[in-house]
């Protein structure tokens, strides 16, 4: 397909997704419940089709020489299908944000305002090999009435395909319009490009994947961008911290599961908690076998690896991290923003005060105290399922769920009201 | 002073207000409303240096032939004077929306989660003649905890001066950073260039002005932006309307002020409202000197002009009106759809159903039902004050006032939770 096609094919999609955009904005909620329910259905019915459709994408990798962690990302199965189910019915089984009245009031004039919460409009989601965001991000966007545009990664084009089908199967049966969730048809780039610049069409442009595509985004996108560049977290151990408990969250952070933009990359040690309980936190990251990049004092500990400059301030998504003494909490801010990714910083104290001043004075779009920043995640946050974190400040913050879809207008009622 | 003055000046302002911004996060809203309050004494004790230099503007604006309407809009007097006095301690004495606690829950897991609101950080605000913005977007930034880069007109360079050194004045008595509130010392057209493309300085951009200046901000902004283009807002008169409140709306919604962009710009009127009451509310518009720019049946009625098509989504900020005929609410939303600017639209009618059809099919920012339209503003919405309206559908919608010149962040409490 030629760029001309491209972008032809692009405006086509953008025009369909505004008309359907318009009709989802009064849809029915039970409507809405019910195209997630029978898109869940059609997937278990049609699982052999999108176990079939998965194959042909895995042998596409293979032939691609695809790396193991990506053909993993790739690959469904049985289980991994009833996962895409089970996000499905949870979505279904969410509150409806829109209509909601999120304030309201009476003024002196007579007049009655109500602020109600409504979609955006036209989701765009570009995605890289993980054939569940197709789900994900279509049931969000469905519940949220939002029409989307998905581009899923090149590599799992079979997979999403048949998942979309499913979708589809599930708008159809609730009377909602097929246009609704639409999968650009083409593996062709030159539609990325396009939906970047489709201000007219697309209201906001959601990435999801490594830090190439999100930097890609977020350079030459001229529509709106809910996303995070990275995740750089960090862990700060203050001198009044709770040693078992301070224990246990670093190890969680860092090790339960390394790949996640929650993971933990650098642990910042107060040298009051140093000096009362040694390097115990390094030990422990040491024994869990994390390679531990340290600085200063820290680097005296047998087993540790000397820190190199852009140590800290990068993303490992491994079982590698960086560490590094500070004077107090105030040590510690300085660090986090001059490093930070403004994602999620826990810190470990039992001292209110200095928690306090943590969370006062970082900016980070999550802030936690003495717990793990693997919770960084929509569905630890009780919001169901996320189709992303945002670490920008405008519209939408930290995990983002359907509630985070929507915009507001205000309804005003009078009796026969002039302003004088 | 040339191209290359102007980045660098711009860049060093960019840098200072990056700067405040990271202290007045978390500036005690008690500082805040001090300095506010100190403003506002300032700009009384300093009225006759402001009169002098706003003299200097008039002088400058005579010589350069500028028209009355926007002579009016540069003269300062002692009521005016007053009036910024009053707006400065309006916004003292509002909520302090920083800090506030959004919402909080509790998870299964044992977290405690706070979603708390948090400033923007830097905002540009770029306007035309009118002084007293200087002291309303100063005000509601500050109160807000946003430092602000003011970009006055040339016409009111010197008045917009010294205002601004009464705000100066103010957060210097209350011990907060001067850099808070900045003017932009140069009437060198380049800095505008310069802010739009400010996107590691400036959070958000307010436009305010003509259609002229926000068109062109829309369009070169690579910061986002708070704005409105334009208020083509329509009053349709609904087969069950009330007849007295009818015609009391329709007369106040164009005729009230014509010049703000909450003034009505086009009347629908439903085929049935015609055949009962016939064209009342056309007679009511002519009588009070409005010209009526008539389609269809409307058109026959004595007294009229003729309608040109492209009266219909036209902004026409003066005694003129477009108005026709439409089949109902379905033929009013149409219209509305077509047309609209999707700012202030409103339904004249005692049917609950055709109001609900109205207010969930329209997305404009404002829906009204048996009220004026020129209520649309953060003043009559109990905002205190507005640095602008937003019709866009990120962030800010409506009057924007001080709350919407905040994000938030989560706040996250453990006692050692760790993620299974």
């Amino acid at each position: 397909m030629d760029g001309q096609d491209v972008t032809g094919l692009m405006q086509q999609i953008g025009a369909r997704a505004r008309a359907a955009a318009a009709e989802l904005a009064f849809a029915e909620p039970e409507a809405k419940r019910q195209a997630l329910l029978a898109a869940a259905d059609a997937v278990l019915v049609r699982q052999e089709e999108i176990l079939a459709a998965n194959a042909e994408d895995l042998a596409f990798g293979t032939a691609k020489g695809l790396s193991p962690a990506m053909m993993d990302r790739l690959k469904l199965d049985a289980g991994r299908i009833g996962g895409v189910v089970e996000g499905l019915r949870a979505v279904a089984a969410q509150k409806d944000p829109v209509g909601e009245v999120i304030a309201e009031w009476d003024r002196p004039s007579g007049l009655h305002i109500r602020r109600v919460r409504t979609p955006l409009g036209v989701v765009g989601v570009i995605y890289e090999s993980r054939p569940n965001v197709t789900a994900d991000a279509g049931a969000l966007c469905l519940k949220s009435g939002n029409a989307v545009i998905l581009r899923g990664g090149s590599e799992s084009f079979h997979t999403s395909t048949a998942i979309h089908a499913c979708l589809q199967d599930g708008l159809r049966s609730a009377g909602l319009p097929e246009d609704a969730i639409q999968l650009v048809p083409t593996r062709d780039r030159a539609a990325v490009a396009e939906m970047l610049r489709m201000v007219e069409f697309i209201d906001v442009i959601v990435p999801r994947g490594g830090k190439g595509l999100v930097g890609l985004v977020q350079a030459e996108a001229r529509v709106p961008v809910f996303a995070h560049l990275e995740g750089i977290c960090h862990v700060y151990a203050d001198g009044d911290a709770d040693l078992e408990k301070a224990r246990r969250v670093v190890l969680n952070a860092k090790t339960r599961r390394t790949g996640i933009c929650g993971a933990a990359e650098c642990l910042l040690i107060d040298r009051a908690f140093l000096a009362k309980h040694g390097p115990v936190l390094i030990e422990d990251l040491l024994k869990a076998g994390v390679e531990v990049r340290a600085e200063g004092e820290l680097a005296q500990v047998p087993g540790t690896v000397p820190a190199q400059p852009d140590d800290f301030g990068r993303e490992f998504l491994d079982m590698i991290i960086a560490a590094t003494v500070v004077d107090g909490v105030d040590g510690a801010i300085a660090h986090i923003r001059r490093y930070g990714s403004s994602h999620t910083e826990s810190i470990l104290t039992e001292n209110d005060a200095t928690a306090g001043r943590f969370f006062q004075r970082l900016d980070s779009a999550i802030l936690m105290r003495n717990a793990s920043t693997q919770f960084a995640d929509g569905g630890e946050f009780g919001m169901g399922a996320e189709i992303g974190i945002a670490t920008g400040k405008m519209h939408a913050r930290g995990p983002v769920g359907a509630e985070q879809l929507t915009s507001f207008k205000y309804l005003v009622e009078g009796d026969g009201t002039i302003r004088p």
